[in-house]
Parts: structure tokens; sequence; C-alpha cells
């Protein structure tokens, strides 16, 4: 097992990475502020772990109240939330019970969501069981639902008390759904972190393998960078770079995720296409060469991510970016990268280059 | 103008209370952290005061958006959150858009609960124009909606970057309301204050009168009060006392608001009558004798306020009580009267003594 604290002063917490940890309640019940537990989580992971994950608890004493939802981003919404509240209501928790995550990214928003605002928060558990949700939501406290208008347009910043990211558990993962979590690997080789981007080209084929060494290192490295990211911007209230940075291939995704409808694109299948946009765009502005655009689309089309996005037309893409939270009194900003291991967020580039890059990357 | 400092660190926010505030839009834009701000009222304070704020606002250059809301705390819940949500969506309201409230405690905690949350939070300022809302919710940064199963059970805190209190705006509430408001002002004598609930005693009449001499020391005095409390524990998390101790009158007083259907009794109303229940239950474990009971029941009805509950049985009560915030672990703890002008919480009252006081305050 190997630990990560994320350094937030009085919210610092621990990630613990590897096998095994779907086991140790004792580590949950450890970190209870009262032996009382909400455990949110889909009707896909809740069949494979949740009924020995209650059992560990039930045998140290931890009183659990079990939330399965239906799965999917499509249940990302204000619905699926109330149906959290309506359950932690009717079973009587009150403000030291504490809400666990156990699934995927989807899962881990919305439990986070819930667990920030039921009796204005509750403390919050992740156990993370996909390689996104590993990678990628467990660091950082975003959390949040989706809005018919827009992607994670309603959240909150809530910070856990403990992650436990269990390798075991990417075990019964699809290929799609590692291959999503992939990209959101190589999105910190891309944006900070050139030796890490050089290790995964020279070990994408064990990753895909699920490789447990691999894996455990991709996670605790992709975990760093991120704490590191966080850490220095907790709030994303910098005014360059920061926290934004971490955006990268989102905007141009989100704009994929909504314009084909929530659900259709795996959160990090939009993310891969939409990082082949701002390479583009950073091409065009002269910041990538040729070969280093053709080192990050063939890192990602290597580990089985869409390199091409669904062509809408760039009049709809940019009003579905226009909507994006990046928007800082009128002005896109986006997150680009002048050169591979740097990226920039940047508010000035061209409206015909960025519709260039939109076109030339839509099939 | 009289101004407070609420301490709260890095969110230290300012409070000024007096004439003419309404027409101050330079301190209003001063505030802003870029000119665009969205002003959310109800249809009752819009058409006293809307248009004339908007246009100061404008004058000084400043965007805005205006979302009337429907009036009551029957809209204080999930549907009339959404429909904030999706104007400022509509609207294209970024990070940086300021949330306004403009209007009573209702009002404050819908808008603020919309900045807590839209887009992981955005700035807020308050401009409470009711007594309730200008020293109650105007301080302390509770923000939220009431869900069908509990009142206040979703929500945030949330600190505005400053509050304005209009004095002038007191001279269009109802008789009915004046009284609600003065019902946390008679509060904030009986749990830490005694000079001021003297002081109270002997000024009730100019209050009902709307001296504004006397509502402006009342006001500042009150608001002294919380912010005093609140600076010591922002979030509640006290294990004893703290914070706690503003919820005088309030578990009681919820059960009452949800008993008899939200929007039936104001909040002020249900909290006198639930602070008579807790004087009496202070009373039946031997800490206040039969004057002081007197005093703080003679002082709520010389106030106009209600000081019998609804007859809806002591089951009733105790099952409505039981939902409340102020449950942990599940034990009730409530805020009682150690003697005039200092209250405790208290989780020991025996079940037989609270029944006897329910029952003995009903009509």
């Amino acid at each position: 097992m190997r630990t990560l604290n994320v350094a937030l002063g009085a919210r610092t917490y621990p990630i613990h990475i590897g096998p095994g940890l779907l086991q140790r309640a004792d580590m949950v019940a450890a970190a209870l502020r009262t032996p009382r537990a909400a455990i949110v989580s889909n009707d896909v992971v809740a069949p494979l772990y949740l009924d020995a994950f209650l059992a560990g608890l039930a045998k140290l004493g931890v009183g659990t109240t079990a939330i399965v939802l239906p799965d999917g981003e499509a249940h990302k919404n204000a619905t699926t939330l109330d149906a959290i509240y309506d359950r932690l209501l009717a079973e009587r928790c009150d403000r030291t019970t504490t809400v666990i995550a156990l699934g995927g990214g989807v899962i881990g928003d919305l439990a986070g969501f819930a667990a920030a605002t039921y009796q204005r928060g509750v403390p919050f558990i992740q156990v993370p069981t996909t390689l996104l949700a590993q990678v990628d939501s467990s660091v950082g406290g975003k959390t949040g639902i989706n809005h018919p208008r827009g992607k994670n347009m309603i959240g909150a910043f809530w910070q856990p008390q403990l992650v436990l990211a269990d390798t075991d558990s990417l075990g019964t993962l699809s290929d799609r759904e590692l291959s999503a979590g992939l990209a959101e690997v190589i999105k910190y080789g891309l944006i900070r972190d050139l030796p890490f981007l050089e290790w995964l080209e020279a070990n994408i084929e064990r990753l895909l393998a699920r490789d447990a060494e691999a894996l455990t290192y991709a996670i605790e490295r992709s975990c760093a960078n991120k704490a590191e990211v966080v850490a220095a911007d907790e709030l994303e209230t910098a005014k360059e770079g920061g926290r934004a940075l971490l955006n990268l291939g989102h905007t141009f995704g989100h704009a994929i995720e909504t314009g084909v409808g929530y659900g259709q694109w795996l959160h990090g299948e939009a993310v891969a296409a939409g990082t082949v946009m701002a390479a583009d765009l950073s091409r065009r502005l002269g910041w990538l060469n040729d070969a280093d655009f053709g080192r990050a689309v063939g890192l990602l089309a290597k580990a089985r991510l869409p390199v091409e996005s669904p062509a809408m037309g760039a009049d709809r893409y940019l009003d579905l970016m226009s909507h994006d939270k990046k928007v800082i009194a009128g002005r896109l900003r986006l997150v680009l990268l002048k050169r591979l291991g740097e990226a920039v967020t940047y508010a000035d580039a061209p409206a015909a280059e960025i519709r260039a890059a939109i076109e030339s990357c839509c099939v």
C-alpha cells in the first residue's frame, strides 16, 4: 500500500493506493466521527463489492445505510441527489453521519455534493472503484451535479476525510472504462510532467494489460501531480494557471458530452478528443510542432481513446463552450500546451484559430 | 450609519446598519469582484425597491440580472432554487458574478444557497429588508432550503462579502412581520445578554411603534451578539454551547412550522412559541423560577407574539423534533435557559418532562 497526503491545512487527508483496500473496514471505521455511515453506490458496483463492505463495517459496530443509485452520468442530476437526501432523512442520519462514496466519478460527485449540503455538511469518505475516479475525482474536493443547461454547473468544494483506492477493483472495469481513466492519466503527463509522459509512452501496453505494478505507479504519480496543483490553488481562484490547468481538454470535452447528450460518451473519452483539439490549437498558435502534436495524439490513440470529435459544427461547439465555468467575464479561457509537459491558461486565442482547430478535429 | 465587522479571518465582512442604505449602490459596486450582479428578490419586495436598486447599479456600470421569486417560506424549496440556477445559466452568469439577496430571510437563504453552489460558489451580498433577516440571517452564513421531510435540511455555510441593513425598509413591514423579527431580538437577550433583555422590557413599545433610533440600537446589539457567537464557532462544531445556543426555541419552533405546514406560521412566531416551551422545560428542571418564566413569556406577549402552541399531541412534536439537525447520535440536544441571560445546550432532559412542557404550552 502506498500513501499520499493531500496537503490542505486543517483539511489535509490521506489517499491510500494498493490491493485489498476494500477489505480494510478498520481504516474506514477509524476515520468516522461517530459509528454511523451512509454508503452511496450504484447498481453496477454494488453487486460486486457492497455486501462485503457493509459486513466489514458491521463487524466493527458501525451502523450503515446503503443507498444504491442507477449507474451512469445521465443520473448525475437533481433527481438522483434528492433521492440521496430523502434516504438520509428517512434513516435519520444526523450531522455526524459519514457519507461514503463507493463507485466511480459520478458516484463520488453525487455523494460528495450530498455530503457537502446535507444539514449544511457532513463528513465524507471516497472509495473510488474506477481508474478515472482514482486518479481524478479522489483528489481535489470537487463535487456536484449536472444541470440541463450545463455539466457540473451546480456543486461545492468538499474535501474527504480519507480516500481508499483499491487497485483490485480495476480488474472488473470494462476496457472502455479503463481507457477513459487513462485519458486523465495522460493529461498529467501532458500538462506538467514530461518524464511521466515518457514513462507512459513506454508502458501504455502494460497499463492496458492491467499490470498491477504499472497501475499502482500510474495512479500514485497522477494523484501526486494533482495533489500538488490542488494544494497550491484549492478553490481554483488563481488568475493564471493553477488548478485550471487540470482542465486540459475539458472545455472542448464538455461541449462534446453536452452536445451528444450526457452519458453517450464517457467523460474520459470526451476529454481525450477535447485534448486533441487543445493540442491542435496549440500547434496553430506555434507552441507545439507537428511531432509534439503527433506524440500526444499517438499516445491517446494507443490508449484506445477517441482522437476525433463528433461533427456538430464550430458554432455549436462555441455556443456550448461559452457556458463553461472557465468563462470569466465573458472571455473563453482555454487550457493549451506551451510544450509537451507544460500547460498554460490562455484567453487570447483568435476565434478563427479556435474554429479551425474544432473543424479539423471533427469527423 | 453604524458598522459592525463579523470577524471570520479571511472571510471577515462588514454589516452596515442605518437609514438610506438601499440608495448606496456605490457601496454595493465597490464590493463586486466584476461589474456583474444577479439580484434575487420576491414579488412583495421587488415592487417597492428593485427598480431603484437596479437603476443605481446600472448608473455605476454594473450589469444586472433580476430574478423575482414568489414570496413566502412555502417557496424555499428545490423548485425555486432551480429557477434561480436556470436564470443564472440562461443569462450566462459566470463564477465572478455576485448574487445579491434583496428581501427577507427566505430570499437570503435561497439566494445564499444558490451563491454557495452555482458553479461551486460565487460571491454573495445580503440586503435584508425585514427585521428578522437584519438581526438573524444577515450574520452567520447559514444558507439553505427546506426538504419535504424537514426544514433547512439542505444547505451550506456561505459568508457574504457585505451586508446592508436599511432601517427605512422596516417601514413597509406588516405588524405581524415586525413582531416575528422581535422574537429573534428578544432571543439574544434571553440567551446571553441580560442588560439587553432589560432594555427590551423597557423599550418594547418604542420598537412596536417603529422608533428609528430604538430599532437601530436593537438591530446593532442583536447583530453584535450574533457576530460574537458566530466568530467563536463558525461551523457550529462546538460540542457544548457555541452557535447552537442561537437556536433557543428553534427545535420546538421547527416542529410547529412543519406540523402546521410551512408558511402558516412565520418563523419568528414559531420561535416565540417554541421559546415558551423551552422556558417551561427550563422551569421544570428547576433552572428558571416562576417569575423568570413570567418575564420571558410576558415580553414575548407584549411583542404581540404567540406564546401558545398548536395542539398536535406530544408524540407528533417529538417525532418532528427527532428530525432536527440538533439531534446528535440519536440524542435530542435542546437549548434551554440556566437563567435569564444564559442559555445552555442540554441532552439529558427526561422525556417525561419534555412531554409535560409540550403539553402545558399547547392550546
